[in-house]
């Protein structure tokens, strides 16, 4: 009942089944194992930058501009996950929502959740994961996934997404801030926001300059597909035909540049889909959302397997150094006596 | 054989062990077992900070001190980790060396290592607690681990340390930097590296304010400890003593500021070590250490029990919609057939 109400459109069905989501219920879990044949529909797009860059208002103005499109095109229905495990007393999440809100309340076409907590299901890549399934089962064409931090974040966004949007602003540490930890490998599109401060050039020079001399080796070599290779797209499908990351300038506080960067995330969809990389990019999430569930429940099944005063004999051993941790493992694992 | 080379200091033989660490080899993970007793003697200080702050410098300098102590006091020998997971095309970890080949170079009393691969032990964490114990094992006084980035890393320092260095720098986007997730809640000490460059002021403002603001908070509720409680030690124990981290100026390329930093890293661990933290902190580490160890022999066993036909099966059927993921993982834990 609940997943006809989703699949129908029902704010509050789907408000609930994300709360449930959240908490790993049973009913959560039942749901998505329901819903799950109707996903596959929505767009998703992976938001990620360093605090600052202003990505917030960036996705917000992404959405008022699917709702609200210039020339006479069909609204799209967008919904956004913000995934912000800062501590509670930043209070990011919540003032997101309230500076959200102003835009986009009331609009039914939208659909906004924000996750501060770090999820109960195999941790926040797989809770993030559920919910973009919930959210894609119940129709949205396009759906944003906004997290801090690229590259080395908890989310690994680029395995989430189908396009992936890096974004920077100027004087953010410039040319030390884009060489950060695989900023250009999952980047399919880099987003210099704030783009009316000074030292923009700057940003965009160091920016496209990197881009320039990683770019051949990266996309041929280092791809974060290359070590999940598709059975049915043999890699020669995709030859001499590749994605060069643009660069685009905008200025989401007043709706600069977004029109141009709504453009491009549609060309990239078209360059993936007639790539048939949107089916590679279709399998690696779909494993790497596997994975993170199967970790998760080999975890609770042995959990259930062995009794709490046997872990706690095995550390009190441990401590004393009476025990390698290897040896511990082995232990843990056998079931056998301390 | 290998063991009490190592234990003698040869460091030919710990440079061998430390690779077979690194690859997961059968040989040194007997070593490591064989090791492990006389673990514990070593002072762990972790270094993290954005890319740019100089840590790779102060961490340098910190090595040389302990080993030129200018007071007369007897040397220490230091070992070091860099963990620097980024591209290779960064080039950091070869370059670093390079520049602390110069002043360390020929010191038997300092063995550095850097880490550019992920390890295959059980992840990036995984291996590093290795190599801390193979080093501590060793007889190394102190060992500095220097990762990128707080809190977010690959690595969580904190859990891998007893004592924890934030480092920061002038101009890294000051304040918006220093509210970046997680930071104020594992630094031991904050130093302001790069402390000769305009700005210093107003960076040394922002991280007093923010520890004024979080400190009280974050150390009685919301300490990487609070969900790890020592058995032996009550929390009574620490009531009424804590560790207000101090905020300390380095200009590491002069060695401006270093002795203050070495003596604040002393009387931090005299504060552990009286107020019974050291133990706690001890644990958290192990039962971390045993933690990654644990998941990563879960999935390997299970790897062993499944074959990659059913594996890829799973996967296609996952691909067209036609199994959830929560049923996949059924199917595949269960071993049943497609």
């Amino acid at each position: 009942m609940l997943v006809d109400a989703v699949r129908q459109g029902n704010r509050l069905a789907l408000g609930r089944l994300l709360t449930q989501v959240e908490n790993d219920s049973e009913e959560g879990r039942q749901a998505l194992v329901d819903l799950f044949h109707y996903t596959g529909g929505a767009h998703l797009i992976g938001v990620t930058g360093a605090p600052g860059t202003g990505k917030s208002s960036l996705v917000n103005r992404l959405a008022y501009h699917y709702r609200h499109p210039a020339d006479g095109a069909l609204a799209r229905r967008v919904g956004i996950i913000a995934v912000d495990p800062s501590s509670p007393f930043t209070g990011g999440a919540i003032l997101g929502d309230r500076v959200r809100m102003r835009d986009l309340a009331g609009d039914p076409g939208v659909f906004i959740r924000s996750m501060a907590s770090r999820g109960s299901l195999g941790g926040l890549a797989a809770t993030t994961s559920a919910l973009v399934d919930a959210m894609d089962a119940a129709g949205f064409d396009l759906i944003l996934v906004e997290t801090v931090g690229a590259g080395q974040g908890e989310v690994d966004v680029a395995s989430l997404a189908h396009t992936t949007l890096v974004v920077e602003a100027p004087g953010l540490g410039d040319d030390i801030q884009a060489i950060k930890a695989g900023i250009l490998e999952i980047a399919d599109i880099l987003v210099i926001n704030k783009a009316d401060m000074a030292g923009v050039e700057n940003t965009e020079r160091a920016l496209r300059g990197l881009l320039q001399l990683a770019h051949p080796v990266t996309h041929l070599m280092h791809g974060v597909f290359s070590h999940a290779p598709a059975q049915d797209e043999p890699p020669s499908h995709n030859e001499g035909q590749y994605w060069e990351p643009p660069v685009l300038r905008t200025v989401a506080t007043e709706g600069t540049g977004v029109s141009t960067l709504v453009a491009e995330i549609d060309r990239h969809r078209e360059y993936l889909q007639e790539s048939g990389e949107w089916a590679m990019r279709e399998r690696l999430r779909l494993v790497s959302q596997l994975d993170h569930l199967l970790k998760a429940e080999l975890v609770a099944r042995w959990q259930m397997s062995i009794s709490d005063a046997h872990v706690q004999a095995v550390i009190e051993r441990l401590m004393k150094r009476d025990l390698s941790p290897w040896k511990a493992v082995e232990l843990l694992l056998n079931g056998g006596g301390t």
